[in-house]
């Protein structure tokens, strides 16, 4: 019985921070309604505050499980794979409502106050992850540390990704994060890794994909989306 | 006459900038009110609907004007220019209110609706002009292409700042500029040129600096600065 309780919380939980996504995207923190999460979310109010007791907490929540939808790329930590992880985030941000929600949030949060670095501590976990794989296999030149690349990168596309939203709706993110990676490679990865390294495949088969087409929604684990 | 009156609108418009630049940055778009950027500003009610007859455009005005009262360091266009440029703005996002207003709106300007590229521009192509030289000097790789490469720095800036606000107020941005640069540099000047522009020197200078101290905040021409 506990564990049913416990499953329904998660579950409850995961619609209350895919209806805040949803409201969020499209309003912005300030203009988004309670009363719309609730109706979205279709949950009451009391199961609402039980796990968001605020908005900002509701903000906060989005903002920290951005990545939850996502289905990252398998394959070898290593460069290579966080190239690709890259150019699948592009993708995922012209298309899933939570990371796009979750980032909108993270960029404009000092707008209502807030300074929540847990939404890039995630990425720079991630991203760290595969550039101390890629320094163990001696992809990268030996004075170049993993956590301070790994913050740079984070940084850096957190502000090409908000241009690329300013200019053009993100239709041109991948291009600007192949590009990033093509200024940025001699710098980091060693001549012989650059030369095999991929950068416009993966690219041009995610922008390939048409708006919400070709491949379902992922759906989080033991969660429903809310439509 | 004429010429009296204008000179005198130009004066009011850039006090009411200023005040709304401080205003803006220490409480934000949303909670900034009118009556205190009159009281600051020193001017009627009249005279700031005459300028700006929005708090919307009283952000564009800001965002637009963000760059007015930085003294840009000179010296020949080209790539250590532009390496000057970057890391004597990171400085400024230290202590410049105009300037730190301005970003800090451009950046969070989703959150109360606005859409506007300019602020982003007006860095494009002052990045544009330095690149422009630099490739004509023979200074970067000839698949370089400046304006793809001024909007990827422009783009890459603005995350790379926000982290550093988000992280520590901004006290390590320019270690993070200059990084930013130790990695892209091979990737877009040619090995003869990396070897021989300064990355360091200019960032010891500027971190040396106290908050605040040493230079007194530029006066914009023409303008008196509002407190």
């Amino acid at each position: 019985m506990a564990r049913l309780r416990q499953e329904r919380a998660v579950r409850t939980r995961e619609k209350i921070v895919l209806a805040a996504a949803s409201v969020f995207e499209e309003r912005g923190f300030a203009r988004a309604s309670i009363s719309e999460i609730l109706a979205r979310a279709g949950v009451t109010k009391g199961a609402l505050y039980f796990h968001f007791p605020s908005k900002e907490a509701l903000a906060q929540g989005v903002m920290a499980a951005q990545g939850d939808a996502l289905e990252l790329p398998g394959g070898t930590a290593g460069l290579q794979n966080l190239i690709d992880l890259t150019l699948y985030l592009a993708g995922a941000l012209q298309r899933d409502p939570l990371f796009r929600a979750g980032v909108r949030l993270a960029v404009e949060q000092a707008a209502f106050g807030m300074r929540d670095t847990t939404p890039y501590q995630l990425w720079i976990e991630a991203f760290g992850v595969q550039l101390v794989a890629a320094k163990e296999r001696g992809e990268m030149w030996p004075h170049v540390e993993p956590e301070r690349i790994a913050r740079l990168l984070v940084g850096a596309y957190s502000g090409i990704q908000l241009l690329s939203k300013f200019y053009t709706d993100r239709a041109d993110l991948p291009e600007r994060v192949a590009e990033m990676w093509r200024c940025l490679l001699p710098g980091i990865a060693v001549p012989g890794m650059v030369a095999h390294l991929r950068i416009d495949e993966p690219l041009a088969a995610l922008s390939s994909v048409p708006e919400g087409g070709l491949r379902p929604a992922p759906v989080p684990a033991g969660g429903e989306p809310v439509s």
